[in-house]
């Protein structure tokens, strides 16, 4: 009988997140304060988020303690199985050995909870009482949701209205677990009712989400808001995943050649990558592959500037490669990865070249997710298949080169309530599309003059 | 750190099942022709399953070897993780022990595969080409879909039609495994022909299905039909469940008093509890509890008696708990329970007292898995919260006794598929009824006459 996977037992879970900002070669350029142009200072934060997060964000230790109560709350899925995906190499027909971190293994389904977790841990630590978030297709928000109902925080999900209509089971998810999900635009908030009052029927967007979430969160002493991506505290969270594997592997002496995740605000790819890039950093040759969708190829296609992390320009500006905020990527079903900018981190070793990024169309992604799902079991997510399709490019080229090779790959969630894009991809009304030159010149125009990082 | 659960490592997964067959203190009635009136043989069930499988039915070995085959894909998702409930424990503040075996771990997210995976197999070790099933709300449908598409069968699913139009995620699922989903009553059979020609907008029901499924299947000699619940070999497959359970208490020095599942056709409670109920035979003291719907109280309130297994009469007369055949219970969001008649190996030891059942309102059954959800994470599937109920009313025994108790249960699945049922839960709009006495007489009347076990 072969080896299917590795798992860990509770004690061997990793008890410190790897924090890449000790090992980065290059130093990595600061938030701006968009009004003076200045680095911003965790005072300027403090209205958004708890101090010991602001912290976390700035800390330049290699190694942060996973604080008991989290470890706790990890331990109901975590570690998660590394899993070698025999039945799919067969079908590869590739000298590839492909193994992947199992992240749909949690409550909700995705990698998410990982930081969600942590975030309402601090966050109670420092006395808040609510959260407030954005989310657009929900996975962010369902995470946060069940992370605010274990530590007894109240929680306020902002979320896109088009979503919210036609998303129905992630806002149902986010109800059980106790959360007040409210479609965005929304008469809650200023920015909300500004926009109500020009448009009536707006969809909505994320960028009006997160000016909603943000408005909601800083008018109170007691409440703060939550991000799901892009910041270094979040990718720092993330990592545990990315340790475990090295644990797994070291246990049935592998080392990955290739280390792949899918990328829309970077937190699944860096939570994978970031322990092999310190690797990496230090010597060892490994390839770290960031997969991103043909239609928002942020790491792709996108310069690297100093831009708002949201459309309705409240972040401070961070340097990271970017399409410009105005960027409104297509509504393509890997919702998760709409998202015109990308992590600072992540751009950062793209930057330096210590990791790479590629894009794939939508229906590349799905055909391979469908192959995926018919010999390993799980349907993936639609964000997950871009990893997937980055893994049968790359066992294809091992092919063509008659070489042997390693990869390891998030499988940053399932794909069940996500079912409606398989069902647009199986019945062929699934389009793609890959941008011009002269959609993205026109898209970076909202971040002509910024300060160059 | 406490300890949260137990894995199990690939080499550690049982490489037999239990059947308790060899063990029962009192002979079974054996399943009857209902036009001779005598025990049915294996060649009148040939045309229905392969003779393999219907060898399985009848076999009196107490250990069965898992084929190779079959073991590998349980490897994709199984051993699967013991838990402790500890969030959960703490809520009901009570002196007991909670362990639950996670079974929404596997890709369709229920127990169901355990025996879909091992039916794909022996029916292409056959020589089958395809299989043919029917599915309610859609759990058995999407596993056997899964499994088809792993081992190269074609699979043909009849869903109940009002399921087919109302919870479309379960047959995309099926779509996404390549699965032909057909509404019942449709025009593929004589069957549905006749349903349809009388009333063309049917609803359809579970007992239309079946019957369109087995006659499409043995139509053909390189079909079969396949069944998800109920039967021997379906019970024995499921041992692994136990099993397991069994090997990861041993590990932490732990043996439950009581033993806890959910019942609908059967196989979720046997899965857990028959590898019990062997030590229970041999002298344990343990308590087996099937925890049943209020509105489908098969065991709790319906006879001991011969009864065919679907409303169209189509299968042999089988001994079993049933509420009679024409019984059609209410919708509950619980689909997997809705079943007039219980497994026979079930009856038999609920008969002689091995086991025992009680049954739950629907809204108790949601009241316990919201409290589970907002504890332990994982939103659990209608049909799991009885389950929870069950262990909710044993942790307030043990209070009021003031007995320290060890429970184990089968967390059956998870419900993120059935998250509308969560919604009209927490929007007030569930209904619970429990059935008259007026209402069982009434149902039993379709039994009268039928030859007594």
């Amino acid at each position: 009988m072969e080896q299917m996977k590795v798992v860990l037992a509770d004690n061997e879970i990793p008890r410190q997140w790897y924090n890449i900002l000790s090992d980065m070669p290059t130093p990595m350029s600061p938030p701006l304060h968009p009004g003076t142009g200045k680095p911003v200072g965790p005072e300027d934060l403090a209205p958004v988020f708890p101090m010991n997060l602001i912290e976390q964000e700035v800390a330049t230790d290699r190694w942060i303690d996973i604080p008991e109560p989290v470890l706790e709350k990890y331990l109901l899925w975590r570690p998660t199985p590394l899993c070698r995906a025999r039945n799919f190499e067969k079908i590869l027909d590739a000298p590839v050995k492909i193994y992947y971190k199992y992240e749909g293994a949690s409550p909700p389904g995705s990698h998410k909870p990982n930081t969600a977790i942590a975030q309402a841990y601090y966050n109670k630590a420092f006395g808040i009482k609510r959260l407030s978030t954005e989310t657009g297709a929900g996975q962010w928000g369902s995470a946060l949701s069940m992370a605010c109902a274990m530590f007894g925080l109240e929680c306020r999900v902002f979320m896109v209205r088009i979503s919210y209509d036609q998303k129905p089971y992630r806002r149902l998810m986010m109800a059980a677990w106790g959360t007040e999900c409210i479609p965005s635009p929304s008469d809650r908030t200023r920015a909300g009712r500004k926009i109500l009052a020009e448009n009536p029927d707006s969809p909505g967007s994320l960028g009006i989400a997160i000016s909603e979430a943000i408005e909601d969160a800083v008018g109170n002493k007691d409440s703060r808001y939550s991000l799901g991506s892009v910041l270094n505290h979040v990718l720092l969270h993330q990592t545990v995943i990315g340790l475990e594997a090295q644990k797994q592997l070291a246990q049935i002496g592998e080392y990955p050649d290739v280390v792949m995740g899918c990328a829309g605000g970077g937190s699944n790819f860096a939570g994978i990558s970031l322990p092999f890039a310190r690797d990496k950093i230090h010597g060892k040759k490994i390839s770290l592959v960031a997969a991103e969708p043909a239609s928002c190829p942020t790491l792709t296609r996108g310069p690297f500037a100093y831009d708002f992390g949201d459309t309705a320009m409240t972040t401070p500006l961070l340097p990271m490669h970017t399409l410009g905020h105005d960027f409104l990527p297509e509504s393509i079903h890997a919702g998760g990865l709409r998202f015109h900018g990308m992590a600072p981190i992540v751009s950062h070793l793209v930057k330096e070249g210590i990791a790479e990024a590629r894009a794939y169309d939508q229906i590349e992604t799905f055909t391979a997710g469908v192959k995926w799902a018919r010999s390993e079991g799980v349907i993936p997510a639609p964000e997950t298949n871009h990893a997937i399709a980055a893994v049968v490019q790359e066992a294809e080229r091992a092919k063509q080169e008659g070489k042997q090779k390693v990869i390891l790959f998030n499988f940053s969630g399932h794909g069940l309530i996500d079912l409606s894009a398989y069902d647009a991809f199986l019945s062929g009304k699934l389009t793609q599309h890959r941008l011009t030159d002269e959609e993205i010149e026109r898209a970076l125009k909202s971040i002509e003059g910024f300060p160059k990082p």
